[in-house]
């Protein structure tokens, strides 16, 4: 089993995080977005959609989309709800991350620190602002009535949106207004097994 | 247990469509995005996120995000499969959706029939049609190989990509280049039960 992917990458340390929570290891193999490498025809041909992270299993079968491979590391243990309720809500709270959240935070984020906020981009970065304030706020709002998005424990949800809210600061959205996820995220630093984004 | 939604909405249209598949009724509150019915205190009380659908249990207990509902309404049907790797695929077609496929040939078709194409907006309109073709090449690429999604039978995959891509001609997007899709949508019309989306 092998992920291809990038450390610096939220959506790929969402792996990385995810495995040192579980105690487990993986092979890793570094694609740089920056340099086409996972818009080459062999990239291409293992993953139609062309983006990182992808798994690959040992007899070729290929997994992507970050919370889906997610799911498939995860199957079986603590961090995901059996309830039919809960797992939902856990759906839900991944699903908000990939339309709500990402798109305004990480996208920020990937103008500011990989692009080096260039001119032409800066009106972009300053319409995702509205966006991501809005995520912190819904976020906010959960986690002021429970430590973790669902609850009292840790689950996928809460390494998912951990992922681009702990760095959220690098595409310009200050969490002070934000005491509850400010708690939280200082929660899943101290989980065991924690592993910090590669800056 | 109620649904709040606007039938003519593909995330919407889903949860009717997953529901007339299974044969279960369930009460249904049109709300009308356009008067901001979704955005009034009382519906951000409910779903802080502000979006249709949402699905409120009879206990008071709230569901948001399209395709985490159908999880929660399709459970233990086979239109969820059981295996590790085929319930990951699920998934991984489900985040493709909201990520890869919806912001472009949803919000394409959003500026087109509900806004009626504003001068405002043209240039958004022909930004998106790339990404949708991308989307559109990736679906088409999986149908050629099985018909459907995953293998040999429908899956909430299916029901979730179908929405908005049997209506992509009303986001400008032409289907005549996908055989493999247009015959994939034939199949879903003829799944017994079939509901057509509202006009
Ligand atoms: N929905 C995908 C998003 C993945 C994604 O956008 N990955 C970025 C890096 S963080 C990428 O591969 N970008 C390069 C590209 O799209 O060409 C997921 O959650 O895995
Ligand atoms: N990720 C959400 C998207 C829902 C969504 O964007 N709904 C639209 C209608 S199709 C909406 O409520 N728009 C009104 C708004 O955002 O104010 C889902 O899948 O349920």
């Amino acid at each position: 089993m092998r992920i291809y992917g990038d450390k610096r990458s939220g959506n790929c340390y969402k792996l990385q995080l995810l495995l040192a929570l579980l105690g487990k290891g993986c092979e890793w193999i570094d694609i740089d977005i920056m340099k086409g490498e996972s818009r080459t025809p062999e990239f291409i041909e293992k993953s139609a959609n062309g983006k990182i992270p992808v798994l690959e299993l040992d007899d070729g079968r290929i997994l992507s989309e970050s919370n889906a491979i997610m799911h498939y590391l995860a199957a079986g243990t603590p961090l995901i709800p059996t309830s039919p309720f809960d797992f939902a809500q856990l759906l839900q709270w991944q699903f908000f991350e990939q339309y709500s959240h990402e798109p305004y935070i990480a996208v920020a984020r990937y103008i500011n620190i990989y692009l080096g906020m260039p001119a032409s981009r800066i009106q972009e970065f300053e319409a995702k602002q509205a966006g991501g304030y809005k995520a912190l706020e819904v976020m906010e709002q959960q986690l002021s009535t429970s430590p973790f998005l669902i609850a009292n424990t840790i689950t996928l949800a809460d390494i998912s949106l951990f992922a681009y809210t702990h760095v959220a600061h690098e595409g310009g959205f200050d969490l002070s207004a934000y005491p509850a996820i400010r708690n939280w995220i200082g929660l899943i630093k101290e989980q065991k097994g924690f592993v910090a984004m590669q800056a």
